[in-house]
């Protein structure tokens, strides 16, 4: 088995550290590199600095095989990245014909004036191997220097990620022989992190040393992590299915997913599988509900629509909620969540419904009802099933979570049709 | 004027690293430390290894003054970052009692039996002040070790957030001296970068040595963000405002607010202020433009609701569209864009409505209507406005774009009445 081949991944702009945007960049990276069998090591965020940035790349040099820099390619960032890597690697800046050639048919196409700001985006370091960019004026570039990769990309995400899968991942696992590393997730929602732990450790001692487990608690869900390290692709794969055939029992009820699935995702092929359309009817969720729902490519097949009823007086006219109801037991309450999830079923004519009413806060809370209050439903032609969610104070949590048992319960209905 | 004081922010957890999870905790802490005046040099995240999080340590300790440090203090985490920051300060654990007491209500409250991983968690290494965590079980902690301080937090957003809003932070203010740093954020939209800077690059020359400029080019938009440093705080304002009036006569139409302004706050701001209400009907953006207005606290009081109509048929059935329209012109056109803002204006009963319809892709696209063909419409009670957005190919970014347009043309309308 060759050696591990780490990686490092350095973004540079103020920006970052400022807090003005947050960096999914790495993240993204992160994935890619571990998915061919790269170990990420380190992330480093330094700002507009040369000096920075010159501390970043020599660091890295001693921990990485690969270092790889986003950021600080803008006309407006005067290619601060560029002339330090000139300075990092001692050679000057000499002017791309390609890469000229493209700035100027990306202003051309579009009809604008080119600036000499942005003429100067097709200027590289000499030792710089040119990598097309086929999104943006700033290039990609690739560099060999003491036994090192060094891989220059713009920020922008999508440019980025163009670069990344088209030009760059295809040359690195040409350019190094790495050891086969197997990722599988197991996805749970419902279960807090130490009770699933419990729950699972004998089966987690079991595991044989090259199989690792991580826990990844996120929003809503806790992720199960395995990671199997080798030689041998068919043996990894077949050993950690057998590994989730293991534990699969003791966590059935509470896994929507595995790998990549997301529970929009889930509930998507679920419809698709059983012949079912969808529609939603969102109060405190705001439309969120709808717009996970609608992240899927194709979901058009099977979500019709939603009514995001914020007044009372659209949950009438829309849902045909009761205004009996609403005065007698209120907006939050499991009469008008029933009559929401029917009404929705019913007046957008889908097999199945969907429904939120709650207080999702900061305002809006009553002894009564404190803010974190919210009630979901699903109804099907079988039954309509309800559940009251007792959240927290924080309005975007409090949104996010009812969604994803929103969906939940939607899936653990879908199963049942 | 004292010293800039220097701050770096080291994250834990090999699932960063891996791309398994985005970090969004460092960019919220850069803002909080850059409004207090503190300057962040570097971000670094590292895995659960105890070498790789006492390098960071070592090297963090020659650059900064604070080294903030979140994540590796879950149960299941072996809480890897107190046991190293033991071997960093060369101190021992101890359990503390006011902790474990916290600990123990934390479980008791919800009626769950404790574990010893969680009783574990009340354990702090010697030399540490303990920052108590009213939101979960992981501690936070404040070290002072050779004129650094160090502080350590929990990994889980929300509870970290409250731990540095409600403990750090004020500790922070309170221990150093620091230059007064106050930033200006100009909000724009609908222009590029390099043209951005080529309108204001006499005024951008004309600044004075303590005001720097920065372009933070995002989604839909360039930010423009200046940064003053002094020691006078009502002066530095001043300052702020005189370059802030001077530049707005060159960039006025492209600027929709300030700061933090979001473009679903500005909107909200004006439909109060001129005491209107706000439907929507969404077809290609499927809910994200009504999740988007209903993330502000309080927008129940102007959005009434919406219909995402993502079928026809729920065109014609909630929104009045005419099916001869659909027939003859299709649903992405101009003729049913403006029927489905004057159709949820009229059956949602509200003063102004929106509406967004187009090809998100990556499906449905066609030679006359390839994907990225999207129109957005805003009706009041004295017109309707009508625009063709020829967007790109990534489905999230035409959502993300057309909720951004669409918002902006209801505030220019907005504007007008």
């Amino acid at each position: 088995m060759t050696n591990t081949v780490r990686a490092e991944v350095i973004t540079i702009g103020d920006e970052i550290l400022f807090g003005q945007i947050t960096d999914t960049n790495t993240a993204w990276i992160g994935t890619e590199l571990t998915n061919i069998g790269v170990r990420v090591v380190r992330k480093t965020s330094v700002g507009d600095q040369q000096d920075a940035i010159l501390q970043s790349l020599q660091e890295a040099h001693q921990r990485a095989d690969i270092i790889i820099i986003t950021g600080g390619l803008g006309p407006t960032k005067d290619d601060i990245t560029k002339k330090t890597l000139c300075t990092y690697f001692g050679v000057g800046m000499v002017r791309n014909e390609i890469a000229l050639a493209l700035v100027t048919g990306f202003f051309e196409k579009r009809g604008r004036e080119m600036t000499d700001l942005n003429r100067g985006q097709a200027d590289l370091p000499a030792n710089a191997t040119y990598m097309q960019n086929d999104w943006g004026t700033a290039p990609g570039m690739w560099f060999e220097h003491e036994g090192r990769v060094y891989v220059s990309l713009p920020g922008v995400p999508f440019e980025m990620k163009h670069l990344m899968s088209n030009r760059i991942l295809p040359k690195l696992t040409e350019h190094f022989k790495t050891p086969i590393i197997k990722h599988k997730m197991i996805r749970t929602v419902g279960i807090g992190e130490s009770f699933l732990a419990e729950r699972i450790e004998a089966w987690e001692d079991a595991l044989p040393d090259h199989i690792k487990l991580a826990y990844l608690p996120s929003f809503g869900g806790v992720k199960l992590r395995l990671t199997a390290t080798g030689d041998d692709n068919a043996l990894l794969d077949q050993e950690l299915a057998e590994q989730v055939a293991k534990v699969m029992p003791l966590i059935e009820k509470n896994v929507y997913g595995f790998d990549s699935d997301e529970i929009e995702n889930v509930v998507g092929k679920l419809l698709v599988e059983k012949n079912l359309t969808l529609s939603v009817a969102e109060s405190c969720t705001g439309g969120y509900v709808s717009a996970q729902i609608t992240k899927v490519p194709g979901s058009s097949a099977y979500f019709w629509g939603s009514v995001v009823s914020y007044s009372n007086s659209v949950k009438i006219s829309q849902l045909g909620v009761q205004p009996e109801t609403l005065d007698q037991f209120g907006a939050v309450s499991e009469e008008t969540i029933r009559q929401m999830a029917e009404g929705v079923r019913k007046t957008l004519g889908t097999n199945v419904g969907i429904a939120t009413s709650g207080i999702a806060g900061p305002g809006g809370g009553t002894p009564e009802k404190p803010v974190g209050t919210i009630w979901i439903a699903c109804a099907t032609d079988q039954r309509t099933v309800t559940r009251l969610l007792k959240l927290g104070q924080y309005r975007d949590q409090n949104i996010q979570l009812t969604t994803m048992y929103v969906l939940n319960m939607l899936r653990e209905e879908l199963i049942n049709q």
